[in-house]
């Protein structure tokens, strides 16, 4: 058995205000970066996963993680990154 | 003019703890995820560019921010992540 790395990018639907994202960009502006014209942040999770399960098996998995904890699927949206 | 978007990819370097990540570990095994070994958390920032100054310029400035703003190069590493 060995291990593989899984990457989930976790963004905010682009419905959703971004308060974190706007001050980095107003912080951008300030330091005279002014071609920024708006900054969205999310977060990427990297999963080292242990095991044999088959690929596609792992992925159903990984989209229950998202579900249930890494995500909160009423604000954000999930994928899995491909490296 | 117009705009576009890049997006840059902020991980905490390997040598660093990620407590957060642990954290999430934790969570995952008591969920009933005993296949994740390791969780590592980032941060993905989109930004949206606006102007025509070319690619590779741009992407100087990216760096720029980074180094200024958006990382914090002792303890964090980052790149461009191309789409």
């Amino acid at each position: 058995m060995d291990s593989k790395t899984y990457r989930v990018s976790v963004q905010l639907k682009p419905s959703v205000l971004d308060p974190q994202g706007k001050t980095v960009a107003h912080a951008l502006h300030a330091l005279g970066f002014e071609e920024v014209t708006d900054v969205r942040i999310g977060k990427i999770i990297s999963l080292k996963i242990h095991g044999d399960l088959p690929d596609d098996e792992v992925r159903g998995r990984i989209d229950a993680m998202c579900q249930k904890l890494l995500a909160n699927p009423v604000i954000e949206t999930f994928e899995l990154v491909e490296d």
